[in-house]
């Protein structure tokens, strides 16, 4: 069962969230892949949020581009933790998702990971799971030995 | 009645608008004031949204700062034309919510003012309602003969 | 009858504001595309701008590059809404267009639309225009539909 | 007991900090607050990230300016969760400590929040907790309903 | 008789020229300031650009801050040489104005100087008419010979 | 003779002047082109910007990427007018070099034109020897009546 | 034996250190490169750190690009200079690693060159040692002269 | 006898480089202050770095605020080590004299450290002197030791 959800705001960003979803499925993660846009489909991802926890994810993904809300507007509708991972999309290489992003007022947190940083992401979730599931500790602990040897 | 809705990320930032709201007054054009955000109160954001095109809301100023999402979740909602007005509440000057605002992906736009330019938003507001209230049209030429010399 | 003008700065971007002319086409929204400069040809500009209302004009989609002075010029010269759009041209990534379009001094509003935002220009325009145009509005929120069906 | 560390580069920034350790204490969170810097320092931190996870510490806060390191540098040390804390020190608004937390390299992530957030990182730890603690997930349920009726 | 015309876009910012004046007093360069907006007053600025030359102005300084269009907007009008002198007055510390001064477009130049360097936009008009002017040129020398003893 | 010299910081950079020299050879202004680099050949940039005057020269382009000192070192040694041209040469897409030319301190001048912009510090210059010299007086309007027409 | 270490922080760049490898060739500089993160790696960074001295290093080269914290990691464990090369691998142009490396907090410096700027680096370190070393300073000087005579 | 100079391109800065001075002295570093600017006073300039190092001085600090050419130009006239200090003097934060200092083209390096950083261009000229200088290696161990137990 998925215990993390990779939400990305386009299809045409499918691709810059595959190595998430790889990082996640190494580490013994189950995760599913949506596309839901804060933008063209709010209703959708309200929903989404709102009944998240209930279908047993634990952690949120959410990867967007350009004026990057989606992070934003998902944890606004739920206290899971949610990583915001922003898309280098537009001529600015990335700065404006990275703001819109980071720079949450106060209440409704979201952690940001790099940009264009689809791993980090992954391994983020990862190490928030691992505080309950010892495997996912174990396959973590793991990943960074092999890390530390240059075998990422 | 009000055709031009005021919306307001935080109490606190109030007064950042004060100025679009007596702009507007000046030019005749009714409006309502209101605090909502987009990440403490989504929901009451969305009810907003939806409803107000048919409580006769013609344009939408939406001031933030920070993570400036207010505009764009609006316009999620409505396809009223929606102002974006950037506030610059943190360390960065406001880069942070201009290109949280501006730069809104393809299919939902906002037009976006000035960085604290809550006169050119609701100057903005006050254009968009001219091409058919030839009452506004009219101050706002009048404002602009006064503008012209030198009595803003 | 065009109800938007599409003025670009240089001969060499038609091309980038293409995608604006065919949304308005496909809202059934009627627009004329120009080539005027704010400083090769102002006077073609002043002029344009001083006649846009009595030709029928709307709304005005002024696009821009480097120092992008168009929309902010002819906005000076008219109160028909003026909406800007930034180009990417040079090496800053846009930064330069963009912060020359949207920090307008108090009294002169420009609506800016994100970097090299040609669609949500138009779709920008639409929703002005679908104040007072049934027919827009419909256009519009069929758009809107269709986009949050993923068919942009 | 404690279950979250806030680290702070430098004693003269404990003040600005303050805030995550009031919100964590609001939410019934123990946690325990330390001067480590990842320059001055580099031992301690290196004893203090290595035998977190034993001490049953679950997340870790790391607060710093300029070219902040102190986050990374833990998270290079444990695999449990690091939520990076930018504080605007320098002339530059704090873009410096963002970019120092936020951009980091594949396979060992931090998850960052926005400049001067300690609220927010505060709630994100606790969002954390929330997974595998009723009591913690409760809280911050009620702290949530009472920021969306402006209580913060 | 004046050679430099010192041209500010708003009154609100007179004194941010006044050390421009104050320096081709002391070269003896005869100057005129005036208030001039490209947005509010843009016949004012096009009669004036148009006429200066006639005038027996040689050189022309402009001053503004934001969206500065102004130098721009008068060499559009004008084969004098502009110098542009971008103000500080945003929240982002003038990078709007100077990218707004400096970035122009090929066939149309402007000189842009430093943020708030008003001394220095006086000093370059002089060197400018130095070329034609024996006395300035002397005025000049004298002015470095005593720059580089430390008096400034 | 030669009445505009134009540096150039590196060999390598000899293409990127090369429309200045074109514009300048089109306006019928004599003008020499030479490589001296501020930090590589301090001595001859010396020998250079002192000798300059002497041997006739009215204005100076001096063009530089990254740290571009060239402008600045040569406006110290000379009372002639500088223009500064910023070359894009590093990852930061000329914004290094346009601060480094622009920013110059109180007391000595550069006049900086748009990044790569070359053909610009050409007209710049003309429009600087148009006041003196009626020839380039009248190119200069010609080459601005071409300009309206379309025909740069 | 090896005086200077260049350290990377990833294999991938070791091509970027190449030509700083090469250049201390050039100048009869030994040297030794090796691949070490600050992130993957803690413990070898710090072995290295600590044992640098007693091996004989005298300067070290570290270069990294994102969150450069490499230079700033070694510098904690060692009081020999530290050369910070910031890398331009992300999409904000090599902003990130230069702010990473120079903003270093009082009481540990880094002297950072520009970014892949590794010919500098190499250059640096040898003025470094040549102030001991009577070879390394004439070759500097040679290096110097066939500089200044376009001999790079 | 002076081992190191501590030069400042403005009377005005002699109090941001206090702390260099105060910093050196505790070191037991011999150092003398200055003030040159390479604009105002670029032949005192030449002379110096020309003959700094048959003068005894082993390494430059050079500070400077705006566009910031002191470091650079010293640097090209000396094989001696050269380290940049940016002052934040702009309302640009120091972002331009930072990158005025660190983006040295390739041939002529400069080592900068931190905005402000006076105390660290300090250190740095220390470890480099402690090379060859056993007391001061004492000195900046003994330095670190105090650092690493809170006493800077």
């Amino acid at each position: 069962m998925a215990q993390v959800a990779i939400v990305v705001g386009s299809a045409s960003d499918l691709g810059r969230v595959e190595e998430a979803r790889h990082t996640l499925q190494e580490l013994g993660v189950g995760c599913e892949v949506m596309v839901l846009s804060a933008h063209r489909t709010p209703e959708r991802v309200r929903q989404f949020a709102l009944g998240a926890k209930e279908r047993g994810i634990k952690v949120i993904i959410a990867a967007a581009g350009l004026a990057a809300h989606l992070p934003g507007v998902i944890a606004a509708y739920t206290t899971l933790p949610v990583i915001g991972l922003p898309l280098a999309r537009s001529s600015l290489g990335g700065l404006d998702s990275l703001l819109s992003i980071v720079q949450m007022p106060p209440g409704v947190p979201v952690g940001c990971v790099s940009i264009d940083g689809a791993r980090n992401a992954a391994l983020y979730a990862a190490s928030i799971l691992s505080l309950a599931d010892e495997r996912v500790a174990a396959a973590l602990e793991e990943y960074r030995r092999r890390l530390s040897q240059g075998n990422p």
